[in-house]
């Protein structure tokens, strides 16, 4: 008999409802053929919702201890066009992922069999990264203030603050992701020459951790230049080590290297497990595509694939990845990949890949 | 008569002295073309200069005054591989931007023909940008700290000040020189999504200031997402203005996206021109090619002409850019982009382009 995992279910807003949708027809064909179970408990924490309550989700020590009841969180977006970013993001995502204390965000990239990739000549197994990105300090810490609001002499501030213990937590799973890669190559992206504070303790924690993992081979480069090398380099690297921000940024640009982030998935976990992962597609609410039922699914399946690997169901994982590939090489695609199917019919196809 | 300008001359370090050699070179020949004169003022400061004098500039008071002596100042590079790079920046080229407020650092991008880019299809035109980096203030403040250093609880962080002042005065200066261009397009960006202060500050002062230029289009993009739109929509873009930090990546991602970091120019400039611009190739002391002689000297050349075009010389800067243009399409080129000539090759060839 198999085992039965408890999943909280964020659709959240715009395409997030249409391609969280679809994974669930997706799984429910996956979970006989696998021999497992998942049962969903259906969280409307939204823009929606918002609108009806005045907040995006119950009160934060209440909305966490609903997460904690289950084995994994799905995730689809939020955002709304008519509620200021700052907002939607600081009443859901950001504080689900510091409550939660997910410090690593881990974001795959590679290109597919099928899917056309930008770089000239760039051709399958010539970019297969992942990138580690920071997930609960930094520069998303979120303090900071304004002075003087309204006046010439306005100010505001950012403060990133970065911390021992979430470096350490979040580089030693890097260095257990880079061990179990087959080139076993970690690269650290700071910015610790023009920040000099905070950056630099980034850098020496590096150091120290390295002792520990003498299998896995390391480089370092500053962001900047690390974008340099990702497009003109992008066989030289494999696991890609960063802040917050830097992941941030670094992960769309993956995206777009390895085609489109119609398939870039995302797994927000605590490296210790003590909280249940979060696991969603990179790309947003996409307001300029929402309700069309023509985004793309496949960033969401294969974060569902990713989520299953978490929870221990790696054939399950590896089974709805072969179905994600024979798609992208056999199609439908979506428009984001050069294709004219909708959500449904890529839905469809990936359901009949996992039958055969 | 041609004018005289008096020139602050700064080679620095790595291959910052050779292509600085090259460049004053080329600037001999083109002196008497253009019917205009340099006068150099060669100042040593370096991390040569650091080993013998324990710092690589006179105190900042007495540095400072000398370069206000200047109208412009030719740069190179700085940073050795004994020296942190944290130590050198902030002893030499981050206190003359901060110290001189060259407000803007103004960074174009573009194909040039017989340059192969990396971006499949990608041709002549179809990426030609002006990247617009806030350059004294944000995220290289310099400002922060560390506690409980050595500790499991040290922590360190890094302070981003923006200031009304400096948003306002650089983005005026983004609006002024994208209403110069044919396609007179602004892209702003910011991530005032996680970042909730003072990024929102440049949302609002960029909202204030656009209201002054109704005949410069504009849109907003994330810094993650721009990167994306970067690699796939290079034609969507014009100038993009942004942030200190995110306009250090995105220009590199730029100058790779273009080819090549070894054609990447970049002006630091104060918009209202109380001190003297410093203009400089984008590309560091590049350690690993230093003494070789194999340097490409495009980005400076490149930069020299910029600093023509912001001394009044545009006929001159034109010239110069059409020499440029003739070696990048008919060789010789360096090993960056696919040649296999060295800066003296390089340099020669311009100059008989410049002959002719
Ligand atoms: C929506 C936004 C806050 C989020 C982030 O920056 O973390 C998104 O861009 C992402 O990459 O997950
Ligand atoms: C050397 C470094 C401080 C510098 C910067 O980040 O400003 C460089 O990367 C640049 O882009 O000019």
């Amino acid at each position: 008999m198999g085992k039965t995992y408890k999943i909280a279910c964020i659709p959240g807003d715009g395409i997030g409802i249409e391609v969280i949708a679809a994974s669930i027809k997706v799984l429910a064909v996956l979970q006989p053929l696998f021999d497992f179970k998942f049962e969903y408990t259906d969280l409307p924490w939204s823009s929606e919702y918002y609108r009806k309550n005045g907040r995006y989700m119950p009160p934060l020590p209440e909305a966490l201890a609903t997460l904690r009841k289950h084995d994994a969180i799905f995730f689809g977006a939020v955002g709304d066009p008519d509620i200021p970013d700052h907002i939607s993001l600081w009443e859901l995502l950001l504080p689900i992922r510091q409550g939660l204390q997910l410090g690593s965000n881990v974001r795959p990239s590679k290109i597919f069999k099928g899917v056309k990739p930008p770089l000239a000549g760039c051709e399958v197994g010539d970019l297969d990264w992942l990138i580690l990105r920071e997930n609960c300090e930094g520069e998303y810490c979120g303090q900071g203030g304004r002075s003087h609001t309204g006046t010439p002499y306005a100010l505001g501030t950012e403060l990133a603050v970065f911390t021992r213990f979430g470096i350490e937590r979040h580089m030693r799973y890097a260095f257990e992701l880079a061990r179990q890669r087959p080139r076993k190559l970690l690269t650290l992206v700071t910015k610790s020459n023009a920040m000099r504070h905070g950056m630099v303790l980034w850098d020496e924690t590096f150091y120290d951790v390295a002792k520990d993992y003498p299998d896995v081979k390391w480089d370092k480069m500053l962001v900047d230049a690390v974008t340099i090398r990702m497009v003109l380099k992008p066989k030289s690297m494999d696991v890609i080590l960063c802040t917050n921000l830097h992941g941030d940024i670094l992960s769309d640009l993956a995206a777009a290297l390895s085609g489109s982030i119609g398939i870039a998935p995302s797994a927000n976990v605590d490296p210790e497990r003590k909280a249940p992962g979060l696991f969603e597609p990179v790309h947003g609410a996409a307001f300029d595509i929402m309700g069309k039922g023509i985004a793309n699914p496949i960033a969401t399946f294969w974060s569902a694939a990713e989520m299953l690997r978490w929870l221990g169901e790696a054939k399950a994982a590896d089974g709805l990845m072969s179905a994600i590939e024979h798609v992208l090489e056999h199609g439908p695609i979506t428009g984001d990949l050069g294709g004219k199917a909708n959500t449904e019919q890529v839905t469809q196809a990936v359901i009949s890949a996992l039958k055969q």
